[in-house]
């Protein structure tokens, strides 16, 4: 993301005097809220959807998640390269290969 | 986000042979699974969480977030200005200052 | 639900001294929380599920429900025939049959 | 629940013909969905919530478990029953009475 894109984010809750409701678990919360509307453009169609709907709930989606990161002075490349490493190993390649399963039944 | 941490993602995935399963549908069930995992880290007790857990499910949404961009060839940050520029009208700053009403309530 | 069933519920928190969690809140969290649970069973096929799995996941969100409605003094037939009446009146029959459109877009 | 509220959540959708649409993997999104909502009453704030739109949204919540139900061919009583057994041995009283910890962490 570029810097005017997060930073367009931090001006939107700072104008409006929102920092104030941005407790981590509010974030959570809302995170968990955007995402249920996400899943809804696919409630009772899997491939039939509306893209435009689909991209304004993806981005609500994410503007909360770089709020979260931003209250909790997290470095986003660092957490997610953090929980890849963990991925890799608990989903070796040759076990899991072309398998969905969860890690504990591979 | 950086573009090795996008390509680790995106390796992640086709070494495993995943994309089969990364239909829009299927991540956004994925992003909604992992937004309840993060939410649960503040189940009981809002103030009171587990730092490292938090990372680990915030990316965790981050990542399938990824997955869905990626998988819909969408710019991350097209779609959050294009989100931002709507948010900015529905809520103007002078009627939403300090308030957590709903654009439909204020 | 048999009374017996509703009593067992209801007991479990009270021997463990638990009613002090259940805010409104944090059970609106954990019925979130168990509904992306259930999700989880059918996160990468539709229909190839573990019917044992979701049993558990589906009794645990409407374990969280039956706490909610004792939260907060409320009868589960009159809230469910209140909202299925104004159901009823959004989707009119000879609008929405067949059609799995939302009721704004009819 | 009575008789005649569970007869009337079936009619709505037979009389719309909407069974087509109630697979289980559609059930639990709708389930999550619903669960979305709900938790948005307590988005920014735990105490001061609107309790008329509580209780449409766990309504909303509550038919889409009995539609699973239904479509599953379950018995409320005696899925929840059987978790309530495991739940009971998962967290002793002794060890957890006035503990919010989960069961892997008591």
């Amino acid at each position: 993301m570029k810097k005017e894109t997060i930073e367009r984010i931090r001006r939107f809750s700072t104008d409006r005097d929102w920092d104030q409701f941005h407790s981590p678990s509010n974030l959570a919360k809302s995170i968990s809220i955007e995402a249920g509307e996400l899943l809804e453009c696919f409630q009772w169609n899997d491939t039939d959807y509306d893209l435009e709907h689909v991209k304004e709930e993806l981005a609500d989606v994410l503007v909360y998640c770089y709020d979260l990161l931003d209250k909790l002075n997290l470095d986003e490349d660092e957490i997610i390269n953090s929980k890849m490493e963990k991925n890799e190993k608990k989903y070796p390649i040759e076990k899991s290969k072309g398998s969905s399963k969860k890690y504990n039944a591979l």
